[in-house]
């Protein structure tokens, strides 16, 4: 696996209370199975820099943020953890697992704030260039059920105090990603019992290796001729 | 002058040491004369979300801050100052006094770093959208000098660290703004005497209230059919 297949971004996705550092951890149990060199990590955030844009983001204030300061921070913070993290990884041969990443941007700052899409495209554009992520698994939750296991963990955060109706659209942005561009997500029904989730990811996980070894390997053949 | 003139943006550039909080202080009091409603501001900065922002941007660190997340957090900081005190206080009729705006971003970002312009304009219209300085003041020295001066007021801030091949690319790309539309900068040249700074000051802010009321006669007289 190690030999043929370039290094990936795959990032998770989801509502708050989904379930994502659960099912990330078991990712990258799946990963180390497979032989796979990955590093972990999460948006906003990364590096020290980009964990301090984090804080801005999230801590509760009393002042107005606005919609687009917010979003000009989401990009900040993603520029520093590519420069940072997530490039010199992908360089090194290392997959890399993100807890959140551009489609977050576009589901909580397009869907749940109302941001105009191509803004967020322009700046994704800016900012990445043509990287995207490689496979991205949507952990898909009814808000109600996700919101009530993240109000169990405490203190709630700048989002996490925001109304359900706000959560429905970003979920619902989540999904039509997902169905617009079918080959790059997998969703998961993460409102399973944990062990059917996981099956449900293994086998998914399984299955992207093998398609990107066949295809490496056709890359591969069509070099040499074969 | 107050029912006349809708209120302007004045920004002030100028690289470390060119006396900038001395004539923004003048040019306060000036306005004050003239009857004309102010608020005074800085960027980064100008509400408490800005200012933190700000932080991030003059910290020395030891992480690498990608040239990219330094621009994007310049224009969350404006995106926020516009936000919640540019934008009222101009609503309200203020005149809005300015240290440093987006003239310093092409200057520092894109004369000092080397970014394209092309990308910071783009954000500028993002952020601005149609919003441009009514009136910008460059206070211009030799960056020796200016830096000398910068250099006794303590430890150096993460731009001031930089070389003075970098203040030279800053304050060349000053002038070269400044040429290209001469209609709205005035140059000083801030290497004179103090009295002879402050003098020039006053007669180009005199000039700017006068041309802009006349300007508001000639729309008025307009208006009016006259």
């Amino acid at each position: 696996m190690r030999t043929n297949v370039p290094a990936c971004l795959i990032t998770v996705e989801g509502i708050e209370g989904v379930g994502k550092t659960t099912n990330i951890n078991w990712i990258c149990e799946c990963l180390a199975e497979l032989g796979i060199p990955y590093i972990q990590s999460r948006e906003p955030g990364g590096t020290a820099l980009a964990e301090e844009i984090r804080e801005l983001l999230l801590m509760p204030r009393e002042e107005d943020m606005a919609d687009l300061t917010e979003l000009l921070l989401v990009f900040a913070a993603r520029a520093q953890h590519l420069h940072g993290l997530i490039q010199p990884a992908l360089t090194r041969g290392e997959w890399v697992v993100c807890d959140r990443f551009t489609d977050a941007t576009y589901a909580y700052q397009g869907g749940g704030r109302g941001l105009d899409v191509s803004r967020i495209a322009a700046l994704e554009t800016l900012v990445q260039k043509d990287l995207r992520p490689d496979l991205t698994l949507i952990l898909d939750i009814d808000p109600a059920q996700g919101l009530a296991r993240a109000h169990q963990r405490g203190a709630p955060d700048r989002f996490e105090q925001e109304a359900i109706s706000f959560f429905t659209r970003v979920r619902n942005t989540y999904l039509e990603r997902a169905r617009a561009a079918p080959e790059r997500y997998l969703i998961v029904d993460a409102g399973k019992p944990l062990h059917d989730v996981q099956a449900q990811i293994k086998q998914g996980l399984v299955y992207f290796c093998q398609r990107m070894a066949n295809a490496q390997q056709t890359t591969s053949d069509a070099h040499h001729g074969t």
